[in-house]
């Protein structure tokens, strides 16, 4: 159930209610112009998930900078987007269930919709919904390329299942997807390079195999913030399906660039504010955000710009910080938490809080939070 | 933001979308009613922790059943509380942020209200806010217990604060807080009775530290799903604040009975419905739940009522399950999850949709869901 925003539009971020979904909002448009930027070099289109953002603001802030559309995870998403004016919408996945296929193929009437396939009932679930609604529905095949979870084998596999959408009333075959989620967070720039390498074999040998029916791939889909450059440049993929390279997060910062150091292509700009709730001993501070403000599957949280704290156990309500020796803090005292993972932290919020200078600039409702059917 | 339900009352659980948060509405009532009347046999006040449920309709339920009231973590939940009826609600917590205090302070004016402090600043901050509101706080003195979160240290440190709260105007001194949240996980019976006769023992100190103030304790509140019995028989606890015993999960399902057992005191009533989307290779199946549906930082979901299925990998919207040797899925075939950990998967979902006989019977908003501050 949607909450309040826990500020106002003009007060200083130490009025702020917390825990608090900050948006650092000067890094997070560097973020998406740098995105942009890299598309447009490389002659690739830019249609970033709102898996991550889960919010039509973001959404067309992306569409604002070059963005052909937005990709998405789950119908709700899908309908999400389409009232909040995206035009152009990709799920990148597939979809069960008849009453998903009807929502989508009744967002046709609105929008370009398409959708991902990696079975024929899949195909025969999709048309039977779009002929109901005499509309068009787009469908790619999804094909595996190591990462060992949806997706057809490349190849032959692809081919036949191009073939039966190509069959289909009411279905337009426009292409692969092919993303490689493990890809994205392997530590070195050259295990990634590898991976996409695979990937983008994958993605070659189905192409071809979908020739022989006479269907070029016009949306050859995939890549990440970990690997989009890869993709960019590998000459076959056309758009890029980045979604955390707009915030970041431990996740993320934790691999390298080409030089061994840190992935620095894009900025921290989503925080978890907290405050110090309580000072229970010397040296260690209990905060007000747990596993309920940011999520931890992929580790605890960092502690944005103090050199030596360390977050070292989390409950529902509480985060743990054991503070480097010499160092104190005060009651309510605030710390800027980077989340380990983007995404389902997002998707605990109904509000990002956009700052800049210091003023809450913002408050964009996560409008697809929770969306996940 | 709040999502549409992903169900209607009357239709059967098939036509359920998913992924949804399924409540089995019979295990559910007999959960409710073994705590309550564990409690009345042994002379204790339930106050079920809403920290779990986040909805007013299961409070009113419990409410309905003999409990005093309910606490909560957050001034959110206090709000949301008391706006569905609750009359008597205590914060298990203690709170930080001036506003944070006014919030709490103008719910006196509806209802009974209490919190936790366990530093002098906090009892400064909670007597100014109900001066400002001209209501009277009650006020709870966390003592640690052993899990080494929040809280002074038993006897000494207590008493004082005791007497702070005594001298504070628009403040009543209410009891003790003394929740033992790591015990409630400890694998066997024994390591749970030990842990929480260490939570009894400085219960006894503070008690008799603070009767030196002329003060009672009408108020010893703690305990919860794990370990409830041991406070209910303790003497000095009068107050159970249980959460997961409505619902339960594999976190608690892991731990013993007395006999060394599978703890069964309660059963599981919640599950996450989800569909087969991908079936990419024999024996292996993609579901359409992942993180955004349940939480993993207790593991993986357990797959209810399914001999040898085996979830072995989560991403944001999916759960790759390995088959036994044998068995096969259909597409849109579902399985039912029984999450790792209750309280942070209900605070992802809007709705519960509860089912009784294949039938959904109720659609409970999850009103407090995202209440974090």
């Amino acid at each position: 159930m949607t909450q309040r925003p826990p500020a106002a539009i003009g007060m200083s971020i130490d009025e702020v209610e917390t825990p608090a979904l900050i948006v650092d909002l000067d890094a997070f448009e560097r973020n998406l112009r740098r995105m942009a930027d890299a598309a447009r070099a490389a002659g690739v289109r830019v249609r970033p998930h709102s898996k991550t953002h889960k919010s039509t603001v973001v959404a067309l802030k992306q569409v604002a900078l070059g963005a052909v559309g937005n990709c998405c995870q789950t119908v709700g998403e899908a309908e999400a987007l389409v009232a909040g004016g995206i035009k152009d919408v990709l799920v990148s996945n597939e979809v069960v269930g008849e009453r998903k296929f009807m929502r989508l193929a009744a967002l046709a009437r609105d929008a370009t919709i398409a959708l991902c396939v990696d079975a024929a009932e899949q195909v025969d679930a999709a048309a039977r919904a779009a002929a109901s609604f005499d509309v068009q529905l787009g469908v790619l095949v999804e094909i595996e390329t190591g990462m060992k979870r949806c997706g057809v084998a490349p190849g032959e596999p692809a081919r036949a299942l191009a073939h039966k959408i190509k069959g289909s009333n009411n279905l337009r075959f426009r292409g692969l997807q092919a993303y490689h989620g493990t890809a994205q967070h392997l530590l070195t720039y050259e295990e990634r390079r590898v991976a996409v390498n695979e990937a983008i074999a994958a993605v070659k040998s189905s192409i071809a195999a979908i020739k022989q029916e006479g269907l070029d791939c016009e949306i050859v889909g995939g890549a990440g913030t970990g690997t989009f450059r890869f993709e960019a440049a590998s000459g076959v993929y056309n758009e890029l399906q980045v979604g955390s390279y707009a915030f970041m997060d431990t996740d993320y910062a934790r691999i390298q660039n080409q030089r061994g150091g840190r992935f620095d292509d894009f900025e921290h700009s989503l925080f978890i504010l907290s405050s110090a709730l309580s000072l229970p001993e010397p040296g260690r501070v209990v905060m007000d955000a747990g596993l309920k403000s940011f999520s931890a599957e992929k580790g605890l949280p960092w502690i944005h710009g103090r050199e030596g704290f360390d977050a070292y156990g989390v409950s529902d309500e509480h985060l743990r910080v054991r503070l480097p020796s010499g160092a104190s803090m005060r009651y309510g005292e605030r710390l800027w938490l980077i989340p380990g993972h983007c995404d389902p932290t997002i998707n605990l919020h109904d509000w990002y809080v956009g700052v800049r200078k210091g003023r809450v600039e913002a408050l964009w409702p996560i409008n697809a939070r929770g969306a996940s059917a």
